[in-house]
Parts: C-alpha cells; sequence; structure tokens
C-alpha cells in the first residue's frame, strides 16, 4: 500500500492510499480518516461508498465528516466507484451512468466487464482485509453508509451481510435499481439480461426475498432532480413495511442531490452509527 | 448579477453569482452562504479572502463554515481571488504566484496590470454594495478573515478599515509580504520597485507605522511547508506586541497549508467573530 497523502484535520489524520488490487487487476485509490485516539486503540468503522462519476476525492473534500468522526471516534473510509486504468473497459456510449466511475458495487459476470469491475468484492473483502492490516479498526464494530449510486452499495451491502454491520444508512439512495433507468442500464451492463440475477444487488428486491436487518436510515431530499425517476424512496418504504424493518426515511424540504444537502446531514447519520457502534 | 447556482445547505442557502466588474473589467464569479433567518431579518457578514490559485470555489466547498454560519446567522461571503478572462494579464513566467489567482488585494499601478487588477477596490467597495443590493447583510455588523494570501488581504483591509471591521482573522497569513518572496515578487509586479508604496499593503508595516486595532486572531500550522520562508507569524507577533495590539497567535502542532487545516479552525474562528459582531 502506497500512501499518496496524509493531512492533519480535526485532530486526527486524513489520508489517501493506492494499492493493486487483487479483485479488479487495478490499481485502487482510496481514503482513510483516522480521529483523534490512545495508542493501541481499536475503532469502530464507518464505510462510505461513493454515487456516480465520484471518486474517493469527493466526500473526502466536500462531505464535512472529519469534525463529526474526531469526536465520535470513527474510522471513516471512502473506496473508488469502480477500477480504473488503461485497458478498463468504459462505458461504449460515454456516459457518465455505467464503466468508469460507475461500478454499482456488483462483480460483473459479463464480457468485457468480468475482468475488472469486481467492486463487490473489493468492497466487501479485499479493502476491509486491507484497511485492517494498516490501521487501527475493530472489525467487531463496522457500519455502512453511502449516497445514490452508493447507497445502493450500502443497502444491498448491507442487507447482504446483516452480522457484519451495525448501522446501515444512506443519502439519496437508489433503493430499486431493477426499476429505475440508471439501475437497468448498469446491471444488464454488469450481470446481463436475466433479472433473477440482479435481484441480490437490489435492496428492494433483497427485502422481497427475505433479507432483513433491524433498521436502516434514510436522508432524501425532496429537491433531488432524480427523485423520482431514479431513486424512488417510497419503494424501500413499501417493502421495509412489509417486511417489518424499521425505516427512518427523513424527506428533506429543499435539498439536492449535491454534497451540500450530503454535508448537511452527515454528522446526524454518523450520530447515529456511533450510538449503534459503542462497545456493547 | 446573474446566479449561476444555489444549493440548500444547513437550513440555508449557498449560492454562487457573476457580474460585470467596473472595478476590475471582467465579470467576476463570487459565492454567498445565506444562513436559514427570519423575514426581514438584517445579518452580519464575514469576507472571507482566499489564498494564491484559488477561486470562491475553494473554501466554498472545502471550507466547512456552514455549520457555524447556520448555527450563528452569519452570511459569508467569498470573492474571487483575480480577475480573469481574456485579455487579462497573467504572470509572463507563468507561475502560480501571480496574475490568475494571485491578485493580492492591490490597486495595480504597474503597465498592463493596472487596467484589472484592481482588487482592493473590488474587495472594500464594489462587491460591499452589490452584496448589501441583494442579501439581506447589516453593513454596520462585518468581519474578515482569510487564507495565506487571503490572510494578508484580510488583514490589511482590516487594519486600514478598522471601523468598518469588528474581527479580523486569518489561516496562514501572509503578514509580512515585503519581506518575503511571494509578496516582493506581487507587490513589484503589481505597484512598482519604490517599496514605500509596498507598506499601505503589508500588515507588519502598517501596523509600524502606526494602524491600530484592537485585536487580531490567527491560526497558523507548525507543519506548513511556507511557514518559514513565506508567511513568518513571528514578524506580526513582534508589530503587535510593539504596538499593544491583542494578537491571539495559535501555533498549531502537525498542521498544515491546506484546507484541512483551515476548515478544522474554521468554527472556532467563526465563533470568535460571531462574538464581535452581536448587535451593539
Amino acid at each position: 500500500m502506497e500512501t499518496l497523502s496524509t493531512n492533519k484535520a480535526f485532530g486526527g489524520t486524513q489520508g489517501v492510499y493506492r494499492h493493486a488490487s487483487s479483485a479488479t487487476g487495478t490499481d485502487m485509490t482510496f481514503s482513510v480518516y483516522v480521529p483523534p485516539h490512545e495508542d493501541g486503540a481499536s475503532l469502530p468503522v464507518v464505510w462510505y461508498l461513493s454515487g456516480l462519476t465520484c471518486t474517493h476525492a469527493n466526500v473526502t473534500e466536500k462531505g464535512e465528516f472529519r469534525a463529526a468522526c474526531a469526536e465520535l471516534g470513527l474510522i471513516f473510509v471512502a473506496p473508488d466507484t469502480s477500477p480504473r486504468g488503461e485497458g478498463v473497459p468504459d462505458d461504449l456510449a460515454g456516459g457518465y451512468d455505467f464503466g468508469l466511475g460507475a461500478g454499482f458495487y456488483v462483480d460483473a459476470t459479463e464480457t468485457p466487464f468480468a475482468a475488472n469491475y469486481r467492486m463487490w468484492s473489493y468492497v466487501t473483502e479485499e479493502l476491509p482485509a486491507l484497511v485492517a492490516a494498516y490501521f487501527p479498526v475493530d472489525l467487531a464494530r463496522q457500519s455502512i453508509m453511502g449516497h445514490s449510486m452508493g447507497g445502493h452499495g450500502a443497502l444491498t451491502i448491507g442487507l447482504r451481510l446483516p452480522d457484519r454491520y451495525r448501522a446501515i444508512s444512506a443519502f439519496a439512495p437508489i433503493v430499486a435499481p431493477s426499476q429505475v433507468p440508471w439501475g437497468e442500464k448498469a446491471l444488464t451492463g454488469y450481470l446481463g439480461v436475466d433479472r433473477s440475477a440482479w435481484r441480490r444487488h437490489d435492496a428492494v428486491a433483497l427485502i422481497e426475498d427475505g433479507a432483513r436487518v433491524a433498521e436502516l436510515l434514510v436522508d432524501q431530499g425532496e429537491g433531488d432532480a432524480f427523485l423520482t425517476d431514479q431513486l424512488r424512496p417510497e419503494l424501500l418504504a413499501r417493502a421495509c413495511a412489509d417486511a417489518g424493518i424499521d425505516l427512518t426515511l427523513r424527506m428533506r424540504p429543499g435539498y439536492d442531490h449535491s454534497y451540500y444537502a450530503i454535508s448537511t446531514f452527515m454528522a446526524d447519520q454518523l450520530h447515529w452509527h456511533a450510538a449503534r457502534l459503542r462497545r456493547v
């Protein structure tokens, strides 16, 4: 693992790192914020998954998470959203919503994406092991959050690994990719036309198929331009109601899809996570 | 004035605006954050001047000022750091520290810069009048802060207009441009070789020449790569001690020159400003 930068912030260290990923077959860059802590401490870790077009840098620069993480003693990890580099196939049509910057947190099975687009394995297996080797994380205390496509990632990963994550939340998530244009394009491209293979990567379908967690938290701007065609939080609300999952869905008047909205609610969500990450 | 974007954030509105400046003869872009407030309220305003290479966008995206401004009821204005556009002369040598992005908050007198590089007039006269016309500001309650070159701007403007600004602070400011390479290059280029003309644009020289304010606040990282050759806070400390100005100089171990440092101390400085901006 190579250190690209470290900067002291809010008493802790914001770092950016690169490593050769076996999951994706490419170099991968990610950021880690380690809050101030005592020597020998083992800290809870919050995984943050980013949205379409983002890298680790967007939330690292604009997310306003460090003050709360420093106060609450949380490590905050932000992976990239796709493999990148020479030879990594991209959207042939040049779209922003597939290919580079749009990995959708799946292990692709379709040619030519299957070789590199293995973000599920990267985020759930390879990166946690790497982070645990280099940072003072307590793997018994993990939680996950994300924005938009990354909210989809956080929800699906959290629902499929309920024993691993003590808290699962999202900002403006894609809750039912099988039912919206972004998701239909991406899941077709990565997983093929058989929609039965999509259900493990669709939060609403996972709940319909029996996945259970105690609770979920979502902040969603009512002024979000993608609300009605791509995000559709009402589908998650209905699935959670049917399944007995305690969803807190906070509709936020006037807020849009940007980091101005995310940063507004970041500290709230981190406090919610921290309450669930305290040592038992 | 043209609105380029508005985003709801922390209950208020982060906007970016553009107007044709008579001071610089160019279009100028700036950002304004208006916190949540009651209709008809008139709010104190904090001016934030940015450093070399920056536009309004750096602090707007990375400054982490909105939470505190929302809590404290402060309007926060971030101008650009120079004129820009076709025909605006730049550093012939291509340096980052002169010309575009490096206006140094002076009214240039040297050819070819005098036509456009009038950032002193822009920041102290034209922009305040524009902001007062479009936003609910109480011009009786203004304060000023800045970073690096913008710290230089905040200190020199505050020292020369002590009745206007109720609080003056800086992050890692250039305190004595006449005595450091960045400043010598810029002041020579904009004001010419006669160093007597520089003293009105040098905080330490202004204090030596009799400028007085009650107090100043500076946060300075001890890990700042520019500390000993460009910033030299000890020169300000000595001038303030000699002049009886109450300087609070907080040396911050491990912090560098970046927005990771600025954002760490932003809320602290805004609380200090707010205490001095309360009515009466």
